[in-house]
């Protein structure tokens, strides 16, 4: 019988740490949740010691998630790993994921510590999680550049010491697939106890072969875990992408001959819900979920070049979800029918009025906007779990006028602390005139350092879903808001992105 | 000494294909000049035959491009070939690549040949190509997935007709790289005149793993040609992405110990201009020429995380063009300054009419907006060489209003046939109701699958740049304007995409 490959996402920790990908506890959950329905084995919640509200997050997750591990990461040290073991106390099934650096850059100028400090201290670490939780990983950061005689005497003892999964990462994406394949067989081979471990691969796309280097890891290496991300999500290049890895296992499961326990169906899913909520977009020619990826998927009919489907096309579209954005409710869908289809989309709303709020938002959306698509859904109910978090700034109204040969101008009226305040100003054009107007008042001094918008599903007749990445005194937010209206929905995410800036956040920074 | 990489590049044939890609002449002569500039060795500048307008910008590039080799595809038959080479004549150096599918599947289903017919007709083309060109590289479509024993028979025999080079196509993106290596290795060995062609790699990015593949094929295989194309664009998923496979061979020279000749300054540069064009966005995470691929060269400041820079980071940005974007130029700036840097930036005007009437735009921007980035110089040459194929469409005012509780209307004045006319509209936003206006007028029925928009450099202050991607009768055009006013941008990518749509294009589909 064939292998499980176990698939280990990190989503909501290393791409969570992208410049500007931070989530809300509540996203948090709402994308957890979608990976326990995609049958993710691990996820990795986030990095409980980093912050209270990593804390909160991982905690919230290992609560309501049932059927995935949960995860979370821990520097190699007793206060972060207890801190870890503490938030992990109401899942099912707990992991937790410590590391420490071992080469020789890493050491000397991150750590400042010796190649000897740090074998005691991972022996130290793994040897003490292990008393508070039975599943342990080991990951020696910047693995794939230490040196190998030490990487063997630290990776021998730490399984010693109980850890269960050995992870060794390409931190800085620059492994190739034929070198990372024969370092982990190197490392299996040379370390004596070696099959008492699950041996893990987690790679970085700086070089464009995060996918390929996990996969010669797993072919070559003997690795039976990947660490991926949704969308590739993570800092620089990013991660290995969960949907080209597993598609690329099941597509050639003639040459991988690996089980894969993700149900394909969610990924579409998966991957609008961590673009909608982090705002970072999936470029068109995006292997499997970019508009393109499957030419007849886009509402794009070729006509000539396909005589027959698999003369080009190697994956069915349907099996990754492409078919199930349907247009499934309008201005006469009943509450029951909104209420089954968040149930659908994995949202749980907690009370009746919750569901209630959301309906009423429902009802009005639809009557400015005929048809109601997924997305919708999901940014209005994102929208409101903004709202839910007692924020400071809140959207009320805005007037806008622009006309060729005069000065663009905005007059707007939000809720400072609950407390509505009217500003005006001019600009460049209605969209800048608007945000000048909340900066007038607001005076944040924040940087703009992105302005994107997305039509939610094509048409100007959408909701065009606006992102705004603020940078301030070193801290970067992506804020995000949606209104059929671009000018509306531009004020919306600049309100959005300042309350998230408001959210002071002292967060220790983790291995990539 | 080390072996020469050969850099073939195909954004303007194979990615130019990828459903909403289509790019105008001068565009793509715009493209072909930063190729150039990149030092790609060889450019291939479309599919003569598939079209009279594909015809002349084979033909234009091939008489303007003077250190690139300049290639046209074509079908494997005597007419493509015929006119490939006669668009080619202006060239210094020029090359044919002729293509005919070798899997039994593409040759059942789509060319409905027998073997032995694909066979002769391979070398009958090949034959009378040399005749013409000396430089002739031949394509077994779909070559990953043929039998290799009839694989070895046709590419033997077109190399005995005088084929220089020998692509072998991963038309589907099907392969993984330790298998599609040792394909490329086993056909080396099979076939006894192998050496006396240059092996080329050509995959497809629809598992994600192109760019592993194709250096596999170099590295396991011997190949010393990678096709590639810029962002890596391209039907579907895209292709092997320029940027990485070139700045893989870079980083990992230790490995590969090849020569490349990229300036890989002009990469960032040229990732722009290609995103630019077709609108088609590059995401944040791409590497090396996403927004993020850099973390200290997207103006984001990370406190902790980067003690020393190569813990981090194992290519530079300076080294891929991150830190060419400077404000160059503002509203005090000089004609003579602009036009060095249209220079700089590879943009040639032909007249000095053109570069008056360009410099006046700059000035009347420069007006509206304090910093002028080399992407708003090359968005408003973009819009100029767009007005000067005497388009049917063009804008010349908008006025628009939205306020919260009342329905967004527009009124639009532009150009049809060069006769002003008059529209408005009311719509679910700004944008909507502008767009109805346009189109309450054109009655051009087209639907429209895209809308997106990218703030020029960053902030609202900022140009925005709008893409509008529009389908009609099986056809798919992207449109693109920029204006500080997004409404105003929004109305000229929409009519910048109905004088796409007008342009009548009876294309032949080519292979991927």
């Amino acid at each position: 019988m064939a292998d499980q490959l176990i698939i280990f996402d990190t989503t909501l920790r290393d791409g969570e740490q992208s410049p500007g990908a931070s989530m809300t506890r509540d996203e948090k959950l709402r994308i957890a949740r979608q990976l326990e329905r995609l049958k993710v084995d691990v996820i990795e919640a986030g990095f409980a010691a980093s912050s209270n509200g990593d804390f909160e997050a991982v905690q919230l997750i290992a609560n309501t998630i049932k059927d995935s591990t949960i995860c979370s990461l821990s520097r190699a040290n007793d206060r972060d790993i207890a801190r870890a073991a503490e938030a992990l106390k109401g899942a099912n099934r707990a992991r937790i994921h410590t590391f420490i650096a071992t080469s020789p850059l890493h050491m000397e100028k991150k750590l400042r510590m010796t190649p000897e400090q740090v074998l005691e201290q991972a022996k130290q670490s793994v040897r003490f999680a292990r008393n508070l939780v039975g599943d342990i990983e080991f990951s020696p950061e910047d693995g794939y550049r230490s040196e190998v005689d030490f990487l063997c005497r630290v990776i021998e003892a730490v399984i010693n010491e109980g850890a269960t999964t050995i992870n060794v990462p390409d931190t800085v994406g620059y492994a190739v697939p034929e070198l990372y394949g024969n370092f982990i067989k190197t490392l299996r081979e040379r370390i004596p106890n070696s099959d008492k471990a699950i041996w893990s691969v987690h790679c970085h796309n700086d070089l464009g072969m995060a996918v390929a280097n996990s996969l010669a890891g797993v072919k070559i290496g003997g690795a039976r875990q990947v660490e991926c991300t949704i969308n590739g999500l993570g800092e620089r290049a990013g991660n290995c992408s969960l949907e080209e890895v597993v598609m690329a296992v099941k597509t050639r499961k003639d040459y991988f001959n690996l089980e894969v326990g993700i149900d394909t169906q969610h990924i579409v899913a998966a991957s609008r819900m961590v673009s909608q909520t982090t705002g970072f977009v999936v470029q068109p020619n995006k292997a499997v979920v970019g508009a393109n990826a499957f030419a007849h998927a886009s509402g794009i009919h070729q006509d000539g070049v396909l005589k027959a489907r698999d003369t080009y096309e190697i994956m069915r579209a349907e099996d990754v979800g492409w078919s199930a954005n349907k247009i499934v409710l309008g201005k006469l869908s009943g509450r029951n029918a909104f209420k089954q289809r968040l149930q659908e989309l994995g949202v749980q709303l907690d009370s009746e009025t919750e569901i209630n709020a959301a309906f009423a938002r429902f009802k009005e959306l639809a009557d400015r906007k005929s048809e109601i698509f997924d997305e919708d859904i999901l940014a209005l109910v994102s929208e409101d779990s903004q709202n839910g978090e007692s924020e400071q700034y809140g959207f009320v109204s805005l007037s806008q006028h622009s006309e060729t040969g005069e000065r663009p101008h905005a007059a707007i009226v939000f809720t400072v602390d609950g407390k509505e305040v009217q500003a005006q100003s001019d600009g460049n054009g209605p969209v800048d005139a608007s945000l000048k107007a909340i900066e007038s008042h607001v005076k944040s001094g924040a940087e703009m350092v992105l302005y994107s918008v997305n039509a939610i599903s094509g048409s100007t007749e959408s909701q065009g879903e606006v992102t705004v990445r603020l940078q301030n005194s070193g801290r970067v937010v992506n804020g995000v808001g949606a209104d059929p209206d671009i000018v509306v929905a531009s004020a919306k995410a600049y309100l959005h992105a300042l309350n998230k800036l408001q959210n002071k956040v002292d967060r220790v920074a983790a291995q990539g």
